[in-house]
């Protein structure tokens, strides 16, 4: 069971409610009746809470859970159990992920802006924000509705944010136009000046950076991220796109929709990225490439070439991964001969 | 000498004191009346400083230096020396170290709130804690007895602090119980939202992450880190663990006590890391993963998979580092010989 | 044309001052008298804005712009085009460069200190300084003539930073000497506590940090970068050296003067940079090396030796790039041949 100290809990939901609207059907002998009260793992969850089980691996905890339901696919629930209620998903973890939204939303913020935000003048803010201690917002910026900016929280001049997005505490947004329900982590910097050394008479110097940065609707973008604003052009983040913490983009970047892109991954400047890319976590991706759509691209990967859609790379330098894995078992068993031995 | 424009000082000590709070003997001759106010380097060290000389290629400077007393082992104070106060110890770091706190202990700081701390009237703080300018701190939140919250950080509703826990500046702690002695560096990020992309009908979605963060006594977290908080079961950092800076944990990752982890290292979801456990910079972890007990992974390694106890790995897949060595020694005759040169 | 919300714009200026000031030749035909207002890349530039073309690449975007001016080079020049106004330059990027900054100079913010910031009465900061919302300066610190504070950045007690520097909102600066035209981004950590951990006889322990950090002038630090200070001796980093995002330096690293360190990349403890040295994304230095003056690093690379003044190396470990390559050949070529196949 979640701690209530830190989340708000809607319910509790009929098991027929959480059947319907996680578009999952009841199993033989459910209860539609039953009611739940929310989320938890397999080993810990109660009477009253939902579980998933969607890794045959954990079977011996499906077996002695005693969750009060449980979602699940048809296959893995002909595994042993004892819980009366399961829910039957094609896709259990959608089906859970839709009902732990049912009892844990994201949008319960109460609204309101505290005495010590410091909003500019010349801002607009929607109905139903809610601005929170310390929040400095600059002139001529737009705040959409019900968009929720953490404590201490900077949102530069001119910076214009969609409807229903919030921006984490200690995060820094400047030169940005972000769309709507965008989820920005906290301490992360959107908008900083891109990296533009060029080597003068009187040594190094940075060029002018006066693109922008572009964020599409329902991205998400973890912890400590750092997104630079174009050089000239505009830095994209197209819409749906997911990234954890610690992820650097540089200037100029262009990544397209619902691309996933792991913690601790870079893109350097001028990286083309098309949709549906899913990068690993600490994969480095080399500037002014190309990388197709579809693209997987394993964890830790060095990208110094284009990838062509669809392919999947992995490596330092990143080659096709079938290619890696047999380089790899190479290299290994060459130590292991008699006269290449080192 | 150290800048007394940054660095508060206690003393002087005799070194007859410092002798016997750091468990170190006096070598034949030195003078236990001798007063020193200080810790420098060898080279910069004056005649009321201690210095430490525990690394052979360092002799000359130890020849030379003009410190009124230095820390060594019996080893390696047979080499040449100027100084008559020569302190022996087992380890001479471990001394040295435990002298260095005592000219410059961590909690001095003075108590008080700041005004523009804006503490909301729900939360307590014990007594002797310093609350600086611009923190904030939510509802229901507990601080401990004689912490430190850095100017400007935000400590989320519920959070619980134990006693002389230190919170670095522009830091955020949210969904978090964090025990006794606890150091947080400037901008890291605790309790963040963790990482769980599910694709649905509509396109990508993030479920719910409703677990906390659990640290336990004497962890040391250093700057711009992110420690998510967990999916359904809790992130663990166990107690005496220490943390470099930029450093990523995801969510439901589990270590163990008296780890070190350097700079720039990660580890992805649900990896579990026993006690012990020395990671080197940049390092990968990949998710899900189990490592053991008194394991060491080389600097940079991409760990991808399992790692039994005591092991020691390296490399990118990483591999036993005894077999990385070979590996890359075999990589460079290779292209050495005739007819396998590319 | 860039966004007028997002940035002030000097000028307009005419061809013949932005040649004299760019230090680039106009080109025959070209008229002096001709007023340009601003930049922009060659495919969306007007007729009013000045563009570059430095990148035989992009001849079909040269071969038919409208940009009112674009600067390139004398052999570039030969390529097809449409514009009348060329500017010959040696360097096309750098009087671009130059250009960029007519239009958009850096020190443009309006002097003045926000009723919000919290500044120590001991502190002091000279003429013409901008200090934003939330900003704290610590007690002896002293801040320059024309500085600019960001919002929500924390100044500790007695750091001193030159004239004309830059700190940007949510960074944190400690222990600290900074000189003058230096630019720090936004949420970077500066002074936080070296990682000296130590084994003590009641487990880990961290030893007193008591080194700086001096910074030279016109240094450039991106945004959640973490700088820690020294363990005895200061961490230093040189004159015109340019740091991108998420950089790690760890405590008495010692870096020179004009380096560039891509984003990502990190240093770990006591490691000594030469000057000039070009450092990739996401490459990692060992504690305790010596790397040459003029040396360039390769994306991604693990450096684990010493490198000598002028070497290329790349690769984990990092090798002279040309073996590094010939030894990634070679691999490929490998699993390619009957009976090495794994």
């Amino acid at each position: 069971m979640t701690d209530d100290r830190f989340f708000t809990r809607c319910g509790p939901f009929s098991l027929g409610v959480l059947a319907a609207c996680s578009k999952a059907d009841l199993a033989e002998g459910a209860s539609t009746a039953v009611l739940l009260r929310g989320i938890a793992p397999l080993e810990t969850a109660e009477a009253d809470d939902v579980s998933v089980f969607c890794d045959a691996r954990r079977a011996d905890a499906f077996a002695v859970s005693r969750a009060g339901a449980i979602i699940t696919s048809a296959k893995l629930a002909a595994h042993r159990h004892d819980c009366a209620n399961l829910l039957i998903a094609r896709d259990p973890r959608f089906a859970f992920a839709a009902v732990g939204l049912m009892f844990h939303p994201r949008c319960t913020d109460t609204a309101g802006i505290s005495g010590t935000a410091d909003i500019h003048a010349t801002a607009s803010v929607g109905e139903g924000c809610r601005i929170d201690s310390g929040v400095v917002v600059g002139a001529h910026a737009h705040i959409g509705e019900g968009c929720h900016l953490g404590a201490n929280c900077v949102i530069g001049d001119g910076v214009e944010i969609g409807p229903q997005s919030v921006i984490g505490c200690n995060a820094t947004v400047s030169h940005a136009l972000i769309g709507a329900g965008v989820r920005i982590g906290a301490g992360t910097v959107i908008g900083g000046e891109g990296f533009g050394v060029v080597l003068g008479p009187a040594g190094l110097m940075c060029s002018a950076q006066v693109g922008r940065v572009i964020i599409g609707d329902n991205v998400r973008i973890g912890g400590n991220c750092t997104i630079d604003r174009g050089a000239l052009d505009d830095t994209v983040i197209g819409s749906g796109t997911m990234l954890d913490n610690l992820i650097q983009i540089a200037h100029n970047v262009r990544i397209g929709r619902n691309c996933i892109f792991a913690g601790q991954s870079g893109v350097a400047g001028s990286a083309i990225i098309g949709d549906n890319v899913m990068v690993g976590g600490a994969v480095s991706i080399s500037d002014h490439l190309t990388i197709g759509s579809n693209v997987r691209i394993a964890g830790k990967s060095g990208v110094a070439q284009d990838v062509a859609d669809g392919a999947v790379v992995g490596g330092y330098p990143a080659v096709p991964v079938r290619q890696w894995h047999r380089q790899n078992l190479a290299l290994a068993a060459m130590i292991k001969k008699p006269g290449t031995d080192a």
